[in-house]
């Protein structure tokens, strides 16, 4: 397998490097601070008697599986407690490949950029269905392309780079098709807490033995770094996804899982009101300069990302580092996310400084079509 | 996959659940405190700023990676941060399985039980050099068994479950060996702190592009439960053991990355001094037991482990439950280990109450000869 450093690296590097002042649109890095009881709970753990540092149980800290049953509706026992969503989602897709029921997992276009890389790590081939223009994911274009060869179907809601939230009967189709093609659907749902629309389904509301769904804390509590996620598994998938876990990991690191639990027990619903309220005021801020230019763009129901297209400047690398270099503010080229936005540019709306984003980018583009 | 419960979780719970106080000498977690620098790294952490709490480089923190190059001597553009040595393991028996130079991995009988699902999980196959008497591990048996199928060699010094402690000789050799049939050898060296035999020999002494060295803080900071760990990787597995990590976890988690950092820059020897003076106590307390009915057993040359075979008392997970529920006293049955040693019993050291179950077992066995 080549090392190839992930672009957001690459782009991240690129603009601290820079011989200027740069706002950074590329992370998606949440820029705020945790719920009060995730401090807590760190303060709390660091006082632990010996044995409480030792391993906590493979699947997880029985509270906390219990804490995240309660946010998401579900039985604790479905309950896997992993190292972020990034090793949930490679539960997941390695339990649907090892049923030995297709060795094809379908991916949207724009995709996720790791869930390629994690397919063919797992022996895997990938078919893409391109999203609607507006970020939508056709039920009958995935349906379309399912097959008896299908293992496994990846949908992400609120998605990542398109904004989209798929709707109640869009997710009852996904996981049907799943069911028809006998395949796993994967939803990975690590947005959930920042839906702007009111639409967002979580394919929980489908109860499917072919049915998993992925989530973390990462952005939910602005942890990244915690590396705390789940898997919520049917009793048929449950037991690979077990021991594949134990066997990678054995478990999630405790001082953070703790952290965590914390943080569920305390944290109330106004703290994801202001996360929200927060986003939707810098994507207003942001897309505004925008209309300024002429530059086509989706408004995220959900997530915390902007895809924009500039007349006569597309989001190739080259030109996302002229936007570092000449404008000072740093997105993520289209082409990162797959052949279908190639030509757009991502920015994140996980920093203070939108606004002045927004001002560099009116500037930039207003002197160069006046130029 | 199936998933089977592991044993010691098996034989955990049955301890647990016995109608009697019994000693549990099943679990390989340390019983005595972290380096205090850890308990402080976690507090410091707690009110670190927003941007600390995010994504940390998924080769791990650029200071932890230095420290650990200081502790163990190497390059730290060598050292990936994992989530616990499981983690590394698996990495390093994925790089090795992944050039395309064998689909067999050659490990010890006994065996931590752990290696041959990771090989199976990874579509590699298994093939058993066992164990001498002592525990040694005969550097011509494993040229004898390595062959152009090789891809990986794992050993495990000091040895669970053995005590056995490899000489330079053996790991020169088997690096040799690695060489010769173009294979890897994986060095798990999670105990290396735990050496009461002044013989321990890294793999690290031994420098090749067919050698890895893996490691953790679980056993040696007394903190199983962090999941901290590192594989020392030479630049031609570097990358494939990067981009698996980066899909599988992103990265080990940072608040306990960051415990094990301040552990690192302020612990003493002292503090491990004191800890192999525990351990070398509690051998020569409970092995001085064992002399009073009669059994073999294994004096550690490092980690904390005892090997005891007792005459007509065969180390079955039947006669493991008896001495639970008779003896007061939990210890592995030897098949845990493969089929070496499956006369054996296996009992940790790392439990305050060596000495009552020393007694107990003393008493347990009087009584059945005289009887």
């Amino acid at each position: 397998m080549e090392y190839e450093e992930p672009l957001f690296y690459r782009v991240g590097r690129y603009a601290a490097e820079a011989d200027r002042d740069v706002v950074d649109m590329v992370s998606g890095n949440p820029d705020w601070d945790p719920p009060t009881g995730v401090r807590a709970g760190l303060r709390e753990y660091a006082d632990a008697a010996p044995a409480d540092l030792q391993y906590p149980p493979s699947e997880g800290l029985a509270a906390l599986r219990e804490a995240i049953g309660e946010e998401r509706g579900v039985d604790p026992e479905q309950v896997v407690v992993t190292n972020g969503a990034a090793e949930a989602n490679y539960l997941g897709m390695a339990a649907a490949l090892d049923r030995g029921a297709g060795e094809e997992v379908l991916l949207t276009d724009p995709v996720y950029p790791y869930y390629p890389g994690k397919v063919s790590m797992l022996g895997g081939t990938t078919r893409t269905v391109e999203a609607e223009a507006d970020g939508r994911l056709d039920p009958a274009a995935v349906r379309e392309a399912a097959s008896d060869e299908t293992a496994c179907i990846v949908v992400n809601t609120p998605n990542n780079p398109t904004g989209a939230v798929y709707d109640a009967a869009a997710m009852r189709e996904f996981v049907a098709v799943a069911e028809d093609v006998d395949a796993v659907l994967l939803s990975d749902e690590v947005y959930h807490r920042f839906d702007f629309s009111g639409r967002f389904a979580s394919a929980l509301g489908v109860d499917s033995p072919n049915r998993v769904v992925t989530g973390s804390f990462s952005k939910s509590f602005a942890i990244t770094g915690f590396r705390v996620g789940y898997a919520v598994l049917p009793d048929s998938l449950r037991d690979a996804a077990r021991t594949r876990h134990m066997l990678t990991t054995v478990s999630a690191s405790r001082p953070a899982q703790r952290a965590v639990l914390r943080g569920l027990e305390t944290v109330e619903d106004a703290y994801f009101e202001r996360a929200r309220d927060r986003l939707r005021e810098r994507a207003a801020t942001f897309t505004e300069a925008l209309d300024a230019v002429g530059a086509e763009y989706t408004t995220p129901d959900g997530a915390f990302y902007v895809l924009v297209r500039i007349p006569e400047f597309p989001g190739t690398m080259a030109n996302a580092k002229r936007l570092i270099d000449e404008a000072g503010v740093a997105g993520m080229p289209g082409e990162t996310f797959g052949a279908a936005r190639a030509d757009w540019l991502r920015f994140a709306l996980v920093t203070p400084r939108v606004e002045t984003a927004a001002e560099r980018l009116a500037g930039f583009f207003t002197a160069r079509t006046d130029g």
